[in-house]
């Protein structure tokens, strides 16, 4: 049993605000964003990212509308200052965008910082340093007067080091670390010490950024935080007021929206709340959570999905399939009562008309997602889902998308045939839809992939049968980074459209001598995505035909399509 | 672009509670809890629980300590029906145990429910009806009077029904479903109606529930809508006030906080947040905030990675690695700085003294889990972690967790060498940490498995050389579902301790004739978790060999350990 916690934890006190305003605001325009993906989130994965991985989530960042990005820690990680250096001397950022690094509060680390920053249009430096008790006392060695002559001796420095660059436009940021564990009365010493260091001016403002660097309290405490510091400040017209929130608690996003409401003009995140522990707030969530309530975010997620991609390419943690307006499941309706009052609605929306729609908060075309309504085969006897036959009586693991995919086919026949599908059945579906016995007999001999010695890899095929468009075996060859890269070039050079994977999972089929392989592969073709599967005892085969039975799939859209069911 | 959302989406709009008090209260007891992993969750799962799935549940949440558990939707489902049957047939409910079914407001499931409760000591029916304006207008056709009388005639119908069977002590519970988007003055109509059909009192309460179906505003708005309903509704010392708050916002943590301080008694949920789209509310979530102010929230997460399992196991779908107190990262600190700030705050910390720990909310011990430092291999330079060069130079795909254990190594052997390690120092360590030469030593020949006709598999197999306590070969025999859960049944018959298998991962490396298996089995062998690691060109062995690897690991236990680094 867990032990009793009266002893061990304190709560945190409550802030003394009789006269709070924020519970009778609404938020009604969209705040400062700063992503911290290249700098916070980055330093809390397994695998850091490397260049090409920062340089894709950099170009994502820009192209979702991020005006402000902390690209990274010059003077901790040469890699972040190599970074800095290539944006700028390759002139990567944007006219309307503005770079943000970190410096800690030590000289010749902010030098180091300045250094990294040579040439640059213009420059958010952020200077940070612990303000909380535990961290003065056990880390520092410093009571508060000490950690006011830290904080202003070295923003100081910034202003100098500044001066030296006069060809930059130069924003100053301090964060007091730990502000969420800081009493306030020292928080406040300490900003108001710092804004007049940089003499912080409606005409030349500073930003001072409030971390909860461990969320510690709920929401509307933290919030009240906030409108304590917002009407207690100094120099505050001369601040753009920022909060910066972690999620230990899972209140991250709440702990943002009422921030904004008690004063807050900007906030610091990650897409999708990467980041140390449970993560940095998710900027993606609070943007759309202010879409459906009318209001802009300036921010642009209609194609999330892709969105998504990036950030698992880049991360390499996974999205989980409920994670607010993105994961695999949120428009998913399972339950038949569901999705009756989302077909009947459907049915009675007229063009023009607010969204008012039972079960789906936000209308997932706007995101470039659609409905999809999932019927269990057998569901309701609690032992015989698609994939669960599936896989208990033909051995195959389908990814769950394709899960989702291949459950609107089975919709599909259901409806007609008004039963149950029983195993054999199903197998013969997924058969059918994903071509199997077509794909295998059009390419009866493996594909001859050959070392090119360079690191690529050159491969012949012979496809033959019904997939060829006039029945005649056709030879394609193509050369890549591996078999399937290869294979998808070929196809791409034979004369369709751009193909490109989004996903592919393989897995063995019973064991020994017998084992096969099955592949699924997510392809995008043109603009549709959609998944073809390979079985074969050759894993680099199985992959190939999963590639060619999409490529089929893509070519025959319009007859063995997944539809949205009711998306009108 | 996303378009303007000002046309298309409408805001909440605010609740008229100028003297709000729940800003000023704080949550000083635990709510009653209501699990509806069994109902809302289970109705939400690609592949629902099958009756093996929903015992495990069911233990699992009477074991946390759950008083009040909905088990199903019986007139609905067949499944449902039969598991309530179940339990109720084969005594399975412990007498401080209350089961919940869910009913609609219909005659004929109404009886069919109450049918299949006959025999129970005690039960709560959950009676529901849609009153949101969307769903009136479109689904139900019926205006607010006729929400009404649906409403309370059916209620009626409860009570006529409970009277028939008096042996059964019966609670009422009704829910005016999606109360979220249901005007406040119309809910409490339904309410009050419904609890003057039930004539509730002190001596003779009922549940209302106030669902958040699809959370559509910030936390604040619920909490002023429960505050609302508190102070409004008629026979309020004869209601137990209970909320069941969704998270398509991503504040479904946050609005059930607040909607405590509000005046809510009770709150429904999931563990970990299971359910439809974005999930339900995550008890555990909101246990374990109460449990860091102090408060004991009545509920034993103190082994929450075997929670963790449960859960994964029943709903088929992962837990994120930052999930809140239980996520895989959670513990893990991957910063310098805050390695060094902890790695002093534990060294500063006396017995007894308040928990007061940079970055650790929480002390990870409370839950059976530990504080991880990980040190990353070149983590600098941006492209060369660990795992990156296992992965890209010798081809393993090395499990997240696995990945974790495995750096205490490095970081142990570094600590040592005070040097980064090259591509190869790392295989060598990993040879040498999981023993993948002893191994393959011991183990020259793959075991010989048999089928046994009855679904079941006999194994043999001969280990040999180092492994032996002697270092003479010795047989090892076995049977079993499949291979590996015979070859663990054969150790531990060998005379070891108990051995479980919590997770296993295999994969191929290279193709091909060259093509080999990795296995990655995670083993709890007594109360030691660690991993094993097998490489062979047979999959079957592989797995056996990263069995055998990890049941190797456990024995050497404080030789090649990895220990927590800093926790006292």
């Amino acid at each position: 049993m867990l032990k009793n916690p009266a002893a061990k934890y304190r709560p945190t006190p409550p802030v003394a605000l009789s006269d709070r305003r924020w519970p009778d605001r609404v938020i009604s325009a969209a705040p400062r964003w700063l992503s911290t993906d290249l700098r916070d989130g980055n330093q809390a994965l397994i695998e850091p990212m490397d260049v090409a991985r920062k340089l894709r989530m950099f170009e994502a960042l820009v192209a979702i509308g991020f005006k402000e990005i902390e690209i990274g820690f010059p003077s901790a990680s040469q890699a972040d200052f190599d970074f800095v250096r290539c944006l700028i001397e390759q002139d990567r950022i944007p006219a309307d965008v503005t770079i943000q690094v970190l410096t800690p509060a030590r000289a010749h680390l902010i030098e180091r910082t300045f250094e990294s920053l040579q040439g640059a249009r213009g420059a958010i430096v952020h200077l940070y340093n612990a303000t909380a008790p535990i961290m003065r006392r056990v880390v520092l060695g410093l009571d508060v007067d000490g950690i006011v002559e830290l904080a202003t001796s070295h923003a100081a420095m910034l202003r100098e080091q500044a001066a030296r660059q006069p060809g930059t436009r130069w924003t100053f940021q301090y964060s007091p670390e730990m502000f969420s564990n800081t009493e306030l009365e020292v928080a406040r010493r300490v900003v108001d010490a710092v804004t007049a260091v940089w003499n912080a001016s409606p005409a030349q403002p500073c930003i001072i950024n409030l971390p909860s660097t461990v969320e510690n309290c709920t929401p509307n405490v933290f919030a009240d935080m906030v409108e304590w510091m917002d009407r207690h400040l100094a120099r505050r017209d001369g601040i753009v007021l920022c909060v910066h929130p972690h999620n230990d608690r899972g209140t991250g996003t709440a702990s943002a929206e009422l921030a904004l409401m008690a004063g807050a003009d900007r906030v610091e995140g990650c897409l999708f709340g990467n980041g140390e522990r449970t993560g940095n707030l998710d900027l993606v969530n609070v943007a759309l959570n202010l879409y459906t309530q009318g209001v802009s975010p300036g921010l642009d997620f209609s194609d999330i999905d892709a969105i998504r991609r990036t950030v698992e390419f880049c991360n390499q943690i996974p999205v989980h399939p409920r994670h607010p307006y993105v994961g695999e499941l949120v428009y998913t309706s399972f339950s038949g009562s569901h999705q009756d009052a989302i077909k009947k609605a459907f049915a009675a929306r007229r063009d023009g008309e607010a969204w008012d729609m039972p079960y789906l908060p936000i209308d997932p075309k706007d995101l470039g997602r659609s409905y999809e309504a999932v019927i269990r085969v057998n569901s309701q006897s609690g032992n015989g889902g698609i994939s669960y036959l599936l896989e208990t009586e033909y051995g195959l693991e389908l990814p769950r998308r394709l899960q989702i995919e291949f459950s609107q086919q089975v919709q599909a026949v259901m409806d007609v045939q008004g039963k149950e599908l029983s195993a054999g059945d199903l197998w013969q579906l997924f058969d059918e839809v994903y071509g199997l016995v077509a794909v295998d007999a059009a390419m009866p001999q493996p594909a001859q992939v050959d070392d090119a010695g360079d690191g690529s890899v050159r491969l012949r095929a012979r496809i033959g049968g019904v997939l060829a468009a006039d029945g005649a075996p056709r030879v394609l060859a193509g050369a890549g980074n591996g078999p399937v890269d290869a294979f998808v070039q070929a196809l791409t050079e034979s004369g369709g459209e751009r193909i490109e994977v989004l996903d592919y999972h393989e897995h063995s089929i019973g064991s020994g001598a017998q084992a096969r392989a099955a592949a699924y592969v997510e392809l995008r073709v043109g603009t549709r995505v959609l998944f073809g599967v390979g079985i074969d005892a050759n894993i680099v085969s199985a992959s190939i035909k999963a590639v060619l039975s999409g490529w089929q799939r893509a070519l025959n859209a319009g007859s063995d399509s997944p539809a949205p069911t009711t998306t009108a």
